[in-house]
C-alpha cells in the first residue's frame, strides 16, 4: 500500500491559463514582448494611501495575531462601507476578515456545505468556486447560461434545476469571465427563490466597485440571509496582501467565528491595517478615477473586438473581462489561444478554463493592460486573424 | 426548511482560551493588571532586519500575486536552510508556502484525506489539529499519552492503534502543549511504522528552533515521503504576518500545486519578500539571543512551579509552553484557570484545550513573558493556591 493522494483532487485541475502564463514568460526570457490580458488582476500598484498605513504599521514593529474575525475597527469601516455606498445596514458582527476572498469562500462552504450536497452555478463562471465546493466533497451542478439571462441563473433556471441534495446557489455579479451583472429585481427574486426552496445563496461581489454604467446591488440589500464574499483585492488594489472578507446571516456567526480560529487563526494584521485605509475621501477619489480608467479601456477593447469580428453577446458591466466569441476564427479557442501567444505575443484566456458550455468557442480578454498596449495587441490579433 | 450550518462544525469547537482572553481584556480595561500566560505567540516583535525588508517591499507598490506555490528565491532559501541546519538536502519544488502554518494543513490534509479516514494524533494536542481533520470530513483517532513515551507517539502505539481506515499520524516535535520533542531513533521508528503501514506521516515542526538541550530532528532527515509543517511564525517572529510552509512528497507535488492556486491563489507577497530577510547572518544571531532568553525563562519557570508543588511530568525540552499537573490543587483546572484570572489577574489555558486525557488536571504556561512578569505570576499563583 501507498501513500495516496485524495480522490478529490481528481475533479480539481490546474488553470489551463496557468500553463500559457508559463510560456508567456519564457517568451520574455528570450526576449519576446508579450501583452499581458490574459491576468485578472489590476496593473495599478496598490494606491498610496494604502502603502503608507502598512509602512506605518510595520515600522511599530508589532506584527501580532489579530483576533480570529479581523480587526474590530476594520469589520465597521466595512459595516460603514455598506451603509456609504450601498444605503444598506450591516451588523458588524457579521463581517468575517479572511486572507482574501480565497479565505472567505473556505470559511462560507467549511459552515455550510456537507459531502455530497450540491452547489448551483452558471457556466461559465470562475473556475476556483467549483474546486471549493470540491475541496469539501460537495457536487457542483453547472446551469448552463447565455445571453438570454446575460449569463447569470435566474429565479425561474434555480427552480427548474433545484434537486433534493441541492444546498444553495453562488451567484458572482459582475460575473468573472462575462462581465454580466445579476442586478435589481433579477437579484431579489434569485435570492427569494434560493430562500424560498430552503437553500444557502452565495453571493460573490469580489469585483463590486468596477463597475461602468449603473450601481451595483449588493445580495445584503435583501435580507440579512445571504452570504457575502468581497475583497480588497481588485477594487481596493490590494491583490498582494490578501484580505477579503464575508458577510454570513446570524445564524452561522458562531460557527464562522469557530472556523476561522481554526483555519487562519487570523487575516495578516499589516494587511489588514493597510485596507483600513482604503475608505479615506483621498483614496476613494483615486480609485474613482482607476475606475474611469478601466470603463475607458472597457469601451475601446469591446469596440475594438466587435469590428474585428468577435461577437461580444452581453456588454459587459463590470469587472476587468470581455468574454468574446471566437467562432468565426476557430472552433478551438484553446488551440487559438495558444498560438495567438506563440505567433504574435498577446495572452489571453481560452474558454475551456471557465466551464465547458460553448468554451471553445470562448476567450476572456482583461482589460488590464493600458489602452495604448491593448491598441498593439488588437493589430497584432488582426494580423493573427488575417494570416 | 432552513439554511443549516454544516453538521462538521458540531464536532469543531472555539477554544476556551479565547474565552478567558475576552475577559482578560476585560478586566485590563477595568483597569488591572493582567499577567498573559495563555498566548502562543512570542512576546517579541518581529526582527528588525524582516520589518526593513517588508516595508522595502511596500515602498515599491508593487503588492502583486505570486506563484501559487510561493516566490521561488524563498522556496530556495528554506531548501538551503534544511541544508545549512540539519544536513538534510530537499528539492525546493517540494517546498510549497502558504499562509501560515495553518495554511500548511489545510493544504496538507485538503490533497491527502478523504471523508471517513482517520488521522491518528497524541492526546494532548493542539486543539486545531483535528479540527483541521474535521474540516475535511475525516476522523481523529486520539492516542493517550503520557509521560512514559514523552507525551509522543511511538512506533509501538501507531502500531497498536492503525485501522483499516487510518490514512497516517500527525506528530508534533516539539509538541504544544507539553513542549517534548520526538527525537532520534524514535522519531525514525515512527516514520517507518507509519510508512509500511501505507499511511502518511504529518510532521508538525512549527516549533523547531526553540529547542534548548539537543538538536531537533526534522522527519525529512528519515526519507522523502513525510509532509513537513513549519512556519515563520514562532521562531523567525512573524505571528501576524501569516507564513508558512508545506513540503510535500514527490508524488503530491501536482495536487499541491493545484489545490495551493485554487485555496489561496498565493501567500501574502509583503510577507514572503519579509520572510527572505530572515537567513542572514544579523539576523540569525537576533534570533539565537532570543533563543537564550526563552531557555532562561524555561529553566526559571519549570524550576518555580515545582516549587510550588505543580508536578510536570516530563522538562519540556522546546517550544515556549509548561504543562504542568495542578492536581494537588484541584481536579479541576478549567475552573482553576478562570478563578486565577479573576483573583490574581494571571491569564493560563485549561487542560481541556488540548484533550480529554487528564485534561482537568492539567494547566499550560506559556512563557512569553519577562522573567520578572513570571516572578509577579509566581508571586500571585503561590498566594492563590495558599488561600
Amino acid at each position: 500500500m501507498k501513500q495516496q493522494v485524495a480522490d478529490r483532487m481528481r475533479g480539481i485541475s490546474a488553470f489551463y491559463v496557468m500553463e500559457l502564463l508559463q510560456r508567456a514568460k519564457q517568451l520574455e526570457r528570450e526576449g519576446r514582448d508579450v501583452i499581458h490580458m490574459e491576468i485578472g488582476e489590476p496593473d495599478f500598484p496598490t494606491p498610496q494611501a494604502v502603502i503608507d498605513a502598512g509602512r506605518a504599521l510595520l515600522k511599530t514593529g508589532e506584527v501580532k495575531y489579530t483576533a480570529a474575525a479581523g480587526l474590530p475597527e476594520l469589520r465597521e469601516a466595512i459595516a460603514e462601507h455598506y451603509v456609504r455606498q450601498y444605503g444598506v445596514k450591516v451588523d458588524p458582527g457579521r463581517v468575517f476578515i479572511t486572507p482574501g476572498a480565497s479565505g472567505a469562500f473556505l470559511l462560507a462552504f467549511g459552515i455550510s456545505l456537507n459531502p455530497g450536497e450540491q452547489v448551483m452555478m452558471a457556466d461559465p463562471c470562475y473556475p476556483c468556486n467549483d474546486n471549493f465546493v470540491r475541496l469539501f466533497n460537495g457536487q457542483t451542478h453547472f446551469v448552463n447560461v447565455g445571453a438570454d439571462t446575460e449569463y447569470q441563473l435566474t429565479a425561474d433556471l434555480i427552480a427548474q434545476n433545484w434537486r433534493p441534495n441541492s444546498k444553495g446557489v453562488l451567484a458572482a455579479s459582475p460575473s468573472n469571465p462575462t462581465g454580466t451583472l445579476l442586478n435589481g429585481a433579477d437579484l431579489k427574486y434569485a435570492i427569494d427563490q434560493v430562500h424560498r426552496l430552503g437553500g444557502c445563496f452565495y453571493s460573490d461581489e469580489i469585483y463590486h466597485g468596477l463597475i461602468y454604467d449603473q450601481p451595483a446591488a449588493t445580495a445584503l440589500a435583501h435580507g440579512d440571509d445571504a452570504f457575502v464574499i468581497n475583497s480588497f483585492s481588485k477594487f481596493f488594489g490590494m491583490t498582494g496582501w490578501r484580505v477579503g472578507w464575508l458577510v454570513v446571516p446570524d445564524d452561522f456567526v458562531e460557527a464562522a467565528e469557530k472556523l476561522a480560529q481554526n483555519i487562519f487563526i487570523s487575516t495578516p494584521t499589516h494587511s489588514q491595517h493597510a485596507a483600513l485605509a482604503s475608505f479615506t475621501e483621498d483614496n476613494l477619489a483615486e480609485l474613482e478615477r482607476r475606475r474611469l480608467e478601466f470603463k475607458a479601456r472597457r469601451d475601446f477593447l469591446y469596440t475594438n473586438l466587435l469590428k474585428l469580428g468577435f461577437k461580444i453577446a452581453c456588454k459587459p458591466e463590470g469587472a476587468f473581462y470581455i468574454y468574446a466569441d471566437c467562432s468565426a476564427f476557430t472552433d478551438n479557442s484553446f488551440a487559438f489561444a495558444g498560438e495567438l501567444l506563440e505567433r504574435e505575443g498577446v495572452a489571453v484566456t481560452p474558454g475551456r478554463d471557465f466551464g465547458k458550455y460553448r468554451a471553445d468557442k470562448h476567450i476572456r480578454f482583461a482589460y488590464t493592460a493600458s489602452i495604448d498596449r491593448m491598441a498593439e495587441a488588437l493589430t497584432r490579433l488582426e494580423r493573427f486573424i488575417c494570416r
